[in-house]
């Protein structure tokens, strides 16, 4: 891994891909590190700084070519690859997991989903079939999968997470609250909600008033 | 508002906040900038620069009291208030969030919930009624709401936006991918799952490998 990039850098790059993708949309050819930074809330010289970790795209005086900055961003973030995902623990979140459009079009294919209740287990979600759990380890064993989307309950969580990883998944995206136990170089993402409603307790009670 | 604080500093006061909390549930006492640091996988000096931005709280050779320090982030964040939310689309993800208990411990009291959709109207998630979305602006304009859980329809976003603005919610939690257009200091909070799953790809295919 190039460790060289911290992680508040990289946090930023889906924000810069998704104000690309609507300038692409827009016709938009060419943005200033001003007209970005306005977009971002951030500011003209962090969004140089930010593109100077991997080279520097833009040209002085022109600003950056919409179409090829897009392209870079997309690289760098490995998008255009296709990821072969599924989904453990069908309930509210799984399915709302599920039923979301902009993943598949991202690249991010759903195969498979699970869930140990069997009012849920044979359930179809946006053509998708709800698998037993148990299943789950054969599954792993004769299928590749990168991302699981763990939507299980707090306590099964490791115990689930410990099955994912002896069937070699590459990546867990983790709804529960746990900090999962990895080994390896497994990569986790966390979607904390909590923190943002905790953000926005800032902004309307917090010290900011 | 306190314009001197940057957005990423805040953003990462809720992660101060839950690791406090635990160290709080083991019985910890005292932490020092160097363990938080690595509790956070950043650097120490991060850490003591955060809290300097609220006046510092630590004692060089000590470190932070942990119980200090939790009612110092508390105060900052607004937490220990309490919030009437209510949820806009009860779908999936509108479920998901009435379920979802870590809200209402943290002071989020979900008390009502809308929906558009026949066979949802009528339900009950979690003790909370799904009430007809012609209900609305009656209701807001019988009930103080301090935030309303965005989880409708794309297209409707901003329609339900304005019908919340107009009703005097203080703060949207936007779970659609629209870039809701308000007015005055209505407080917004975005939620791009999507954005998480770019990151994963980063660590999975991208640059990173």
């Amino acid at each position: 891994m190039n460790e060289k990039i911290s992680k508040a850098v990289i946090a930023r790059l889906p924000k810069y891909y998704r104000i690309l993708v609507d300038l692409q949309d827009k016709g938009v050819k060419r943005v200033s590190s001003k007209e970005l930074s306005a977009i971002l809330k951030s500011t003209a010289s962090q969004v140089r700084q930010d593109f100077n970790n991997f080279g520097g795209f833009g040209q002085q005086g022109y600003g950056y070519n919409v179409d090829e900055l897009l392209n870079q961003i997309q690289r760098i973030l490995g998008l255009g690859s296709s990821y072969k995902t599924i989904i453990i623990g069908s309930g509210n979140i799984g399915q709302a997991l599920a039923n979301y459009k902009g993943f598949s079009n991202g690249g991010f294919k759903l195969e498979a989903m699970f869930d140990l209740n069997p009012k849920i287990v044979g359930l179809k979600v946006n053509d998708v079939k709800v698998l037993d759990y148990s299943e789950l380890p054969a599954y792993l064993e004769a299928n590749e999968v990168d991302i699981a989307y763990l939507a299980v309950n707090e306590q099964n969580a490791q115990e689930v997470t410990n099955v994912l990883l002896k069937g070699g998944v590459k990546g867990i995206w983790n709804f529960t609250p746990v900090d999962l136990e990895v080994t390896g170089d497994t990569v986790i993402e966390n979607v904390h909600l909590i923190d943002s409603l905790y953000i926005m307790s800032y902004y309307l009670k917090g010290e900011a008033r």
